[in-house]
């Protein structure tokens, strides 16, 4: 078998309540994570496709974020509920979410609108801003 | 800032005594991501490539394992004293350090020779037969 045709990092890093900056997995449960690699099982992707667990990726106010690579796509809020889409348009079709992708200009930068095309929601105003 | 131009993952997956697989990192100290690190802040590369860890990376018979995207540069049996010469080579240079790639056919793979163009050494031999 080669390499992994698409290998995501999901990161489960967990800060102390009261930390200056948002955490990634605030309640410890590592959901992202494991949604969207019983996702992978479930579509028959497991052995072309690699769901890890990463530390910190630092891009926390735009969290919780997936890394996707070898193209390096960055999804930033991350919704247990995009999970399906995720899988479908991206991993089975090759169509990245653009909904939920992270502009370039947005990585590391706390103060950005993070998705291009979409308005602004209450959560991503309140944790970006 | 843009995204990170490298970004190593390195396997800090921890078994338990007698699993059947090998660990990446037996003594649960994950020495080999914190040296690599303080490496690539020490080298000044710290706001161009990230260094996190990972979960299982599922190459456990030629770990520790690190991968380098977005050119999908797996390195095995990586021991601290190749920090340097990641950093330099690979990093600075550009030139990934061919010594320590697991070859193409070795990934997913237990029984391979995983490293091109290099006798096996006794513990290599020992791990991966």
């Amino acid at each position: 078998m080669a390499k992994y045709e698409r290998h995501l990092f999901v990161c489960t890093n967990r800060r102390e309540p009261g930390s200056a900056r948002p955490s990634c997995n605030a309640d410890g449960k590592a959901e992202l994570h494991k949604l969207l690699k019983q996702a992978v099982d479930a579509a028959g992707l497991k052995d072309r496709i690699r769901v890890n667990q990463s530390g910190c990726l630092d891009q926390c106010e735009h969290g919780p974020t997936v890394v996707v690579y070898p193209e390096a796509v960055w999804y930033g809020h991350v919704d247990p509920s995009d999970v399906a889409e995720i899988i479908a348009s991206h991993l089975v079709e090759g169509r990245p979410v653009e909904r939920l992708m992270l502009a370039e200009h947005c990585i590391h930068t706390a103060e950005c609108e993070h998705r291009p095309g979409k308005e602004l929601k209450t959560r991503e105003v309140a944790v970006c801003k």
